[in-house]
């Protein structure tokens, strides 16, 4: 990473802290969020909401862990391990938890002597989905809205690349026709959703960041196939701009080892727009100042109806 | 725990789920929330911020996770070692990666290998108050609002006793008198918000589940001091009403390791009310039925003014 884009980073960070929009919390990646990112948070929150599917989706909100075992049955840990985290707890008795705080108080690595427990931190907010909807799906699939609390391990000096962040995502299981469509439609309307927020955008083919040597081969198939699409906008850097939504067609990768199959018995297809909130919060506030009362009116009239 | 009360969770859980209300998610205590759950949960939410202190609070949304060195500062590994949550993640390279996917194959315990992170899963919507509070109060101290994702490793049939839940929290910090009087006032005032909401409620002096042999001593002393009261409500079961509510006086347990002080030097108390957002949900589809449309007007028009 070059000195210029540390320094971006840097500099947009101590404008956030210094204006109280967020609070570092010691650990790279991990902030606390002031009152006026949390209203825009809400504001944006709310205006995706009122521009979802008129058809109404199914509405669910789950908890930022997941089971391990159905962690497993995708294939994460084989694409991503270095983001992933695991739960950890203590299980043994008295003597054991002596022994812990001797760990403890002498600096040791206490945290190995932890067990593993069922869940894991949720990568994605689709995930949960997946294994409650086994089976077939109704004429025309499902549509689902969720707004998921993702981990990923990877501590940044980058405030747009949060350990922790939400994404709110509009998931349509269907044919491979219908989730083309879904991805295609939700590409442009989310584009325009955006510019009506006064940022500037523009729609990149995009490849997620596959782990290790046969990653690489897994990023250039995506590209090449178009799977993913993400909006891109200035946060820290101009010259860098930052994926704030992300369009994604998952053919059966997801819908395959959860035997979701279409009303006619054909394995299903998955597509998914997320809206990554923390990261559209800052390019608001990248793009028209660290106080939203100054901000355009209609702007403000659009998050704070 | 007496079959009568198993019946009494699995009765209840059923219930929710068939309704709609609640989603399973195949390990106990996590549960994803249907539309009805998160709009009663969001009207608490807005019911709480309308009954909060008319001062104006300083407002901050932490993530679910927090710095190790923060939770060692605490006491939590010493009191509640087996609801830790830690985070651990895959940090070696390709032929470490290979030899993690073989593991996985043979189904061996491939989370052995992982390494501890820099970060803990949260179990106390206040924790990260404390490190960002370092230093002198103000004159009558500070009053703080949160909303915390918090962890406790207790997988339970019982639904009111999720793994990650939310607590909406005021937290002060000032003076040992202030504390007290606010811990008493919240505890007045949460027992008629609630009342208010057609909740049949009482407040019980209450303890910690403090672990082991040395935490039943704790526990003992935590009673006989009364620093912390529950407000409880029938969720499952009449015979065992569950807490929904916490006011909690912490005397210099937080504020002393974080070494923050009164504006005249002393070592500051801290004192909070935690509202259980998932167990004044359930306590009202408990006592209202599970379709939302059919609660008595007041407390409709309380929940979504």
């Amino acid at each position: 990473m070059s000195e210029a884009t540390v320094d971006c980073y840097q500099s947009l960070q101590d404008r956030l802290v210094g204006d109280g929009v967020l609070v570092a919390m010691g650990v790279p990646g991990m902030y606390g969020k002031g009152r006026s990112f949390q209203a825009t948070f809400d504001g944006i929150y709310q205006y995706v909401t009122a521009a979802g599917a008129p058809a109404g989706p199914e509405l669910f909100r789950f908890p930022p862990l997941m089971p391990r075992e159905h962690f497993l049955r995708t294939d994460y840990l084989r694409s991503f391990p270095d983001l992933i985290g695991s739960i950890h707890s203590f299980t043994g008795g008295n003597a054991e938890h002596a022994a812990l705080l001797r760990t403890v108080e002498q600096g040791g690595d206490w945290a190995a002597a932890l067990s593993p427990t069922d869940v894991m931190l949720l990568p994605a907010a689709c995930y949960p989905l997946y294994p409650m909807a086994t089976g077939r799906l109704p004429e025309g699939g499902r549509l689902f809205d969720v707004l998921g609390t993702c981990f990923r391990h990877e501590p940044s000096a980058d405030p747009a690349r949060m350990q922790v962040f939400h994404q709110r995502e509009y998931v349509h299981l269907g044919t491979p026709d219908s989730a083309m469509d879904f991805r295609d439609g939700w590409l442009a309307r989310s584009q325009e959703l955006l510019t009506d927020l006064g940022l500037d955008v523009r729609a990149e083919v995009a490849n997620d960041p596959f782990f290790g040597r046969a990653g690489r081969m897994l990023a250039v198939n995506q590209r090449e196939s178009e799977l993913k699409y993400e909006v891109v906008a200035t946060v820290a850097n101009a010259e860098k701009p930052t994926a704030i939504v992300s369009c994604n067609c998952h053919q059966d990768h997801l819908t395959g080892p959860f035997e979701i199959q279409t009303a006619d018995g054909a394995t299903a297809h998955s597509a998914c727009i997320g809206f990554g909130m923390e990261r559209i919060t800052l390019a608001l506030f990248s793009a028209h100042g660290t106080d939203t009362h100054t901000w355009p009116a209609a702007v403000r009239g659009r998050l704070w109806p």
